[in-house]
C-alpha cells in the first residue's frame, strides 16, 4: 500500500480497560496542482492516483473537456526531509489552444451573476462551464441495481477496511457493473480520481453511468457529475439544498439515503425504474 | 429555522414501492469572507452563525488571536434575484495594528519549509502560527465522560434530526458540560462556528475543553483545535495520519472512533483517565 496507510501506536479503551496496539491510519498529504508551471490549488489528499486526481479536478472546473486537452502531466522536483521526491507537486501542461485557468478559480466560480455571491450564481457558473450536461441522457436504472451499489462500493474499498478512514466514490454502469472505485481522505478527491480515470481512458462524457459516493451529496459533488456528463449520482447519505437545485437544473438524477432497499430520489426520477 | 433547511418534493422507494412526499434538506449557500474589503475565501456553508464562522476561520488561520483583534463585522450589500440582501458576503475590519492576511492563505500554508509541499511543511506552518499551543494544558478527562459526548452532541443537533444532512461540532468542559454545538454542511465550518462562538465570548484560548466532531478527524480539524488552544479533540470516526502527527506535535489529545464505551487515543493519552 505504500503511503496509502501509515501505522501508528494507539491506546484503545473498552469498558475502562486499555490496551496498546498499532493502528493503520489513512495517509493524508498536501498535493499542489500546477497548470503550465503556475500553482492552481492545494488539496489535502491520500497519495496515489494523483494524475487521475489532477485530470478529474481540471474536468470538474471546466479547464479541460477530455484527454486531448492535456499535453503532459509530470511530478515536479521537490524533496522531503529524507531527500526523496515528495511526489506532492504535479504540473499539467495543457494542449495547444486550451486556455489556462485564471488564478483563483474558486472565487470566480461563485460570483458570476448580478447577485454577487449566492446559490443562483453558483448554479449559473456551472451552466456556463458544462460541456456535457446529462439532461438528454436516456439512461435508466432499476431500483434493485441502485440498492446493490453501496455494498458493491464497500467491497472494493481496500483501504477503508484497514483504516475506517476513507471516503469512496465508484463509477458503475446502469446494469450495476463496477468500472472503477477510488478512496481518499477527501470526498471531492475520491470523485476527482474516478472522473480523472475516465478522462485518461477517454471515456468522457460518462453517458449511461451511475456515480456512487459513500457520504453526503453536496453542491460540489453534483457539479463534478454534471461536468463529466454523469446522468445518475447516488449518495449513501443526505443531499444539501443546493445539490438538489443544481441536479434539477443540470438534468442529473440525484438519489440520496441509499440504504438497504430504500432510497430517496430528489430529481430526475424518470430514470429510476421500479 | 429560516434558511437552515429547505423543503423539496422527493420520491421515496422502499421495497420497489414508491411514494411522493416533501423532504427537508440542509441548506447550502456560498459565503464570501472579506477582510478590510478584500475577498479572502469563499466557503459553501449552511446559513446562520456566519459572524461566528468568520471569527473562527480567522482564528484558525492565525489572522486573529481573539476578540480584540476585530474592529467590526458587517454583511455587505448584495441582492439576490428577489431583491433581498443575500447575507452571503461578510466583511471584517481588523483592529489597528493587526496585520491583514495575505491573499492565498491556503497556498502559503503548506509551502513554508524547504521541502516545498509536504506533510512536514504543513506541520511547520501550524507551529509558526499557533499562539495557544495546548501542550502544557493540565486538563484531564474521564473515559466515561468522553463516552457520553457523542450522544450529548447528537441530542443538540436540531437540524440533523430533520435533514440527516449536517456535520456537527460541539465544545464541552472536561466534566462533560456542553458549552456550544453548531451544525453545518461542511465539517470545517461547524468547527469554525464553535471556535468563533468562543472568540466572540472572549473565551480563547480554550483551556480545559473538549472539542467533539461528528465525523473524521483531518489535519485541518486538528489545526483548528491547536490554533484555539483546545487540549482534547474527539472524533466519532477515524483520524488521518497527518491529523495524528499534528496532534502529537501540538500537544493535542486526539481521540478517534469514539463509539459507545470504546475509543482509540492516538496522542496525548496522559489526559485520558480510566
Amino acid at each position: 500500500m505504500g503511503r496509502v496507510t501509515v501505522r501508528r501506536p494507539v491506546v484503545t479503551y473498552a469498558r475502562r480497560t486499555s490496551r496498546r496496539r498499532v493502528d493503520a491510519l489513512a495517509a493524508e498529504e498536501p498535493l499542489e496542482l500546477r497548470v503550465g508551471g503556475r500553482a492552481l490549488a492545494v488539496t489535502m489528499r491520500t497519495p496515489g492516483h494523483d494524475v487521475e486526481l489532477a485530470h478529474g479536478f481540471l474536468l470538474s472546473e471546466g479547464v479541460i473537456g477530455g484527454l486531448a486537452d492535456v499535453a503532459v502531466a509530470r511530478f515536479c522536483a521537490g524533496t522531503g526531509p529524507d531527500g526523496a521526491n515528495t511526489y506532492n507537486v504535479l504540473d499539467l501542461a495543457l494542449a495547444d489552444g486550451v486556455a489556462a485557468p485564471e488564478a483563483g478559480v474558486e472565487r470566480n466560480f461563485y460570483t458570476t451573476s448580478s447577485c454577487g455571491v449566492c446559490g443562483k450564481a453558483a448554479l449559473d457558473a456551472v451552466r456556463l462551464k458544462t460541456r456535457y450536461s446529462p439532461a438528454g441522457d436516456p439512461a435508466e436504472v432499476d431500483v434493485d441495481v441502485l440498492a446493490g451499489l453501496p455494498d458493491a462500493l464497500r467491497e472494493r474499498q481496500k483501504v477503508f477496511a484497514s483504516t475506517g478512514g476513507l471516503h469512496a466514490a465508484g463509477l458503475f454502469t446502469t446494469a450495476g457493473e463496477a468500472l472503477v472505485v477510488r478512496e481518499d481522505v477527501g470526498r471531492h478527491n475520491a470523485v476527482d480520481k474516478v472522473l480523472g480515470w475516465a478522462v485518461l481512458g477517454d471515456r468522457v462524457p460518462l453517458t449511461g453511468t451511475v456515480l456512487v459516493v459513500s457520504g453526503r451529496a453536496s453542491f460540489e459533488l453534483v457539479q463534478k457529475a454534471a461536468m463529466a456528463g454523469v446522468p445518475v449520482l447516488a449518495a449513501v447519505s443526505a443531499p444539501s439544498s443546493l445539490a438538489a437545485e443544481l441536479a434539477e437544473e443540470q438534468g442529473v438524477t440525484l438519489v440520496g439515503f441509499l440504504r438497504g432497499d430504500s432510497m430517496n430520489v430528489y430529481t430526475g426520477h424518470e430514470r429510476v425504474i421500479a
